[in-house]
């Protein structure tokens, strides 16, 4: 089993970047994190970051066929980037939409993800480890079928 | 450590109501799965349905220095009680707020939250697994500290 | 064939309450009224009032296996009660929606019920008659089948 | 006593047209039902259908003086004729609004009538019964004085 | 001469929720200066708290004909109880609605009361003090008739 | 010297219809006295009334040529007629927009007007002297070229 | 008969400013036509003009006991000046609200007025006209009574 | 094969009116060669143009039956008439909306087609050859099955 | 200590201006009133009535350092004036919004105020009494400190 | 002659993704017919597809100079990138904006098209075929000058 | 070169009031330095401040023939004097908007300026710098001519 | 001192685009008359244009710890880039937004701007002379610490 795990753009400043909202972590740590627990649950991990809409949706384009499932953090793409949703209703893959703080709670054009409509779940809210339940609820969605 | 897990309205009828949306795994299933991860993981877990907001929100009150934090799917009132919000945010205590389906990708007046705000995060999407996922990331985030 | 007629907030003051708007009937009178169409129509009525929303939930769901239609007149309830909304789509029977008073000719919140469109059909602006109405309507529905 | 019933755009293809959402009957079905309750209730009853709003506006305007009631479904003119709504208000006469589906369940821009606000009272989603369960509450409207 | 005061949801907590908004002051202390002040205006005052609708929406009905008038703070279901709003109206005593915090200088959601269209008239902002003012001007204008 | 002027919906009702609102003069008598004041300013006036949207884009079409400006009362057609709006528009003549009433203190519907932004100019809120005013403005304006 | 006539900010531009919108006449043109018409008409003429919004305020509540009617042309306060509104709505005198241009072939700002529901009627569209026709108007009113 | 054309009110001024917009073709020459390339296409056209709501909705009935194909211009009945609409979802005919101008680079209240949502497709923006395309695609459709 | 009393547009009128909505009492009565509980309370009161936004402005600039407090009724610029609100929070003098009527039973304009946000609290709907009310609770407010 | 086409975001998926809405034709076929036709009317098409915005901005720039005219179906670009929308307005060539599926009969966002103000037209709704009418309507608009 | 720069309502607190958002700079400390820039720059600087809009709009007319610019800082009548905005517009002079603060990231009410159309340019953000970019820009565009 | 100085989509077209809106002078002389004021202000200046969102990312990124502060004009990515903004707001370097247009006198969509909330200032409608400004304020800026 293959899961392709996706960072939006600016993700790759986390540990950096206002911690007082994303937490002290840094993306190296949380794939760290990520990896172990994928080793853990025998799943095959593959991990990207990019600031770049067309390469997202050149990635999520690529795991039509290579993988099982997606586990993707849009980051500010989240609230505009229909071509990102556009490529995952069409790859037609499990996806699960994680978000590290909790949006509800931040400026209110982050309330808004136009991906949640055409993802599978969302978990936000619980800093590095919105991604280890994100990937942890959809191997089990997997493997149960 | 002491955990309460609250259902809103209509949550009795798991399993047998809108399968299509919800699954066919009632709320004493739930429930049971709830329970042997909280044994596992150590923690008591207090569990309570109603279909009275104001019952909910006396729950929520009584959680305040007898319980360390809480699980809540609030059903219908995600999206207009006022006064569960208020409630969450007077006791203080870490709130996961989760759902069984993706309120993302249903009716409009479902993808409004006014719980939302007051949550540390949202779980939402993965039927049952939506409760144990919110419960482990509740037990790691209290024992974080 | 069994009815559950349903009366929601301060219905239990119709004759005494702004008799301009809702007509010099009381709540008794009305149900006598329903009962004696019912015994005409030859089925059983099952009448209730509430104040509370979490009752007339409980109402509505103690309806599945027990009724075979429900009357419903959800009274304020009816502009923002998605929990009552829940309970009607969740035991799936023929509900009609009554009115005594034509909401439509009222004030602007007054205009949007959340519960009309899980209803099967609604019946506004005939006083003490609508509920007669909506029996009528309902059980000429179950017969029909 | 005399009673006008209009039928506004469209409706003469009942039957044929949409039969998920308005039923198998005809509207020659439906006005012979009408004709049958009116017959039994002892009032007079003049049919027409009309695909043109300004020939909707002379017949309720013929109304004034020559009857005593009106039971309109003005179908998709509910949701924009001013002009009916206006003739309405003029005529002073009291009509009754309905509709064969529930228009809450439907597209959004038919959960809005400029028409209900000067209706004596609606009924909506009981297909043909609507338009009897409207003459029966006109006639007893008029009756009770 | 006797006056009803209600406490809506949460306000039981007084004193020891959000101390920063609310004050330090707790339900009881207030009550029983609000006790104090009755009894200097030579008034008989009735107090109750719920974090229930339904039961606010209870006691108002029964302040008719028992009660002159009423104070009333509904805390968060000031935003959306019309069914409070509706008992208000139904008894038609001279209500006075009192908030604690300035509830313009908050979150948006707290700008809008359903219940002040109703209400004889506000006073918000002035922590404990709202009640002594809210039953002074209730006594005032019950004497001047 | 020729002018169309043009009555919209309903307008053949004056003086029987709301007369608070509209006044007591009848269509005929405000007719009449267009003519009077028409024959004073020494121009011929073309006076019609049609409660069908299709026929007044029809009489406007027909201004073309044979008339040298156009007074017009649309009724209730106002407020949605943007096949009168482009008729104006096609036309090309000087065209007087009138209302008996003061639309803006009315319902909120009728504060819009579809038709205003193409007309020359407005009047409404004196009765019957609405039609004087702007025949007489209409005169001014096309005297002066 | 005594009527006030008031200009609002800017008006005293006339004939120098946006000539395409509002016509080459100026100001004191305008006046001398008015005070011709009010000679003509035998009513006394007061003319205002004024750049400050409680001069106005002041204006129009000397008129109260002073002068039978008001003609106002309120320029860019129209659109925001509920204090003029009120001052208007208290001194009750027939007031007829007047602009030189088509309101509402303008910006959107322009469209709205918050003066217009207080006011007896509105003349819009005519230049310099506007004006007379409003004097006309208002004498006409308060001739007939 | 048989195709119905239809223009909506206004067109028959094509090629008079507002040039800038619409171009200097009239509408008997846009028929002229709708009708040249329906004969090389090989099938039957049926051209009418009306300014009635009510007869276009009685020609579209019409087709039911008749024709295989609508290619229709509303003109201005595109932005209100849900009448039209639910004729051309009655009589579940392929349709082609055709508009000549770039409605979206026009006013506002041009964006947005009623008719649009039960077309097959929409053309707009090329002057006469929008008929052309238009008929062009619905035969293509239409051969194709 | 010393209090600055100031009352916008219009108040001037008061007694004679629709008596319906703000009582018989006039502004030099009122006046009289509180200066009677001023001197009971001990405290000197500054009391102003304006037509002007900018001398209220003014007036509101001048208590900085000269008085302790503010009571305030802006009348119909509570709704628009940012100015008068930016004053209020440039002082930073505890500050007391009164209304006579119930701005939220009234028109939809007035159910917003510009200046509540800072604004210490708001006492609304008591007529003459409101402007006590808020001087008690202004006094009450700074001799806690 | 030389007419540039471009496909945005996901379109190189088509055959292979949601068949119901987009059809079973292939990119590949696609491009395919439209040389054929491009080669028939004897014009160059130069065709690219593209994930990303700002290769999308740079190809329509490249145009500049060395294309007649443009045919593009932004994909979901179409409803956000303002980018693209300037790089069409900067070149100023002809450019016609195509879409497959009636953009209209789906998801509420993609009822606004950001580019559809600088097209010069749009065709949606037709499959493959609205390429093969795209660029028929450029080439002739492109010929007629 | 004669520029006239003007400080709209509560500037003259600068430097006491809000220092958090405005800086510790005085009014007079800032016109100094405008002054010695102006001094610089070879222009003649006329500087006036007031609360009042009114007085405003009277500077803004006497610059017409006496001043080549403006530089202006409207203060809160920034949102709403559409008073101010005409008679920018009025005397057609390059006008420059400066802001101290960052206005878009404040409360959303000073997002809105009503004056930017009007304006040549704006600048906003550098607290007391304000004045002097705005000062060098519009000298630097009258120099251009 | 370094400054970053990025040009977004659609700039690189400067001076031979609508230059009756940006001006003639083309992106190169602006960057020149940038690079000598630089070379003025004893600051390095480091300048890029892109038209990809992706790319403007990783530039301002890559200032964090290698430039002092940051002039931007994000062109159309101005409306809807919220990458860019949460990349500005990240990398915490002094930020100033400039544009060349006075995007207020333009179409509504370009009225927001979704990154003037987390810069420091913003200067818009100066042509060329918009960079100038942009860059001294800056250097001055961060001089003064």
């Amino acid at each position: 089993m293959k899961i392709l795990l996706i960072h939006g753009p600016n993700l790759n400043l986390l540990g950096t970047r206002e911690v007082g909202i994303y937490g002290v972590e840094t993306l190296e740590e949380i794939n760290r994190r990520c990896l172990d627990l994928a080793h853990e649950l025998n799943v095959q991990l593959d991990i990207h970051q990019s600031n770049s809409e067309g390469d997202i949706v050149d990635l999520i384009q690529s795991a039509h066929g290579s993988a099982d499932g997606i586990v993707i953090n849009p980051g500010a793409l989240t609230h505009y980037s229909y071509a990102i949703r556009d490529a995952i209703a069409a790859v037609k893959l499990p996806t699960v939409e994680v978000h590290m703080s909790n949006i509800y709670g931040r400026e209110d054009f982050r309330h808004k993800s136009v991906i949640a409509p055409v993802a599978t779940g969302q978990i936000s809210g619980f800093e590095g480890d919105s991604y280890l339940l994100g990937l942890q609820a959809l191997v089990r969605l997997l493997r149960r079928g």
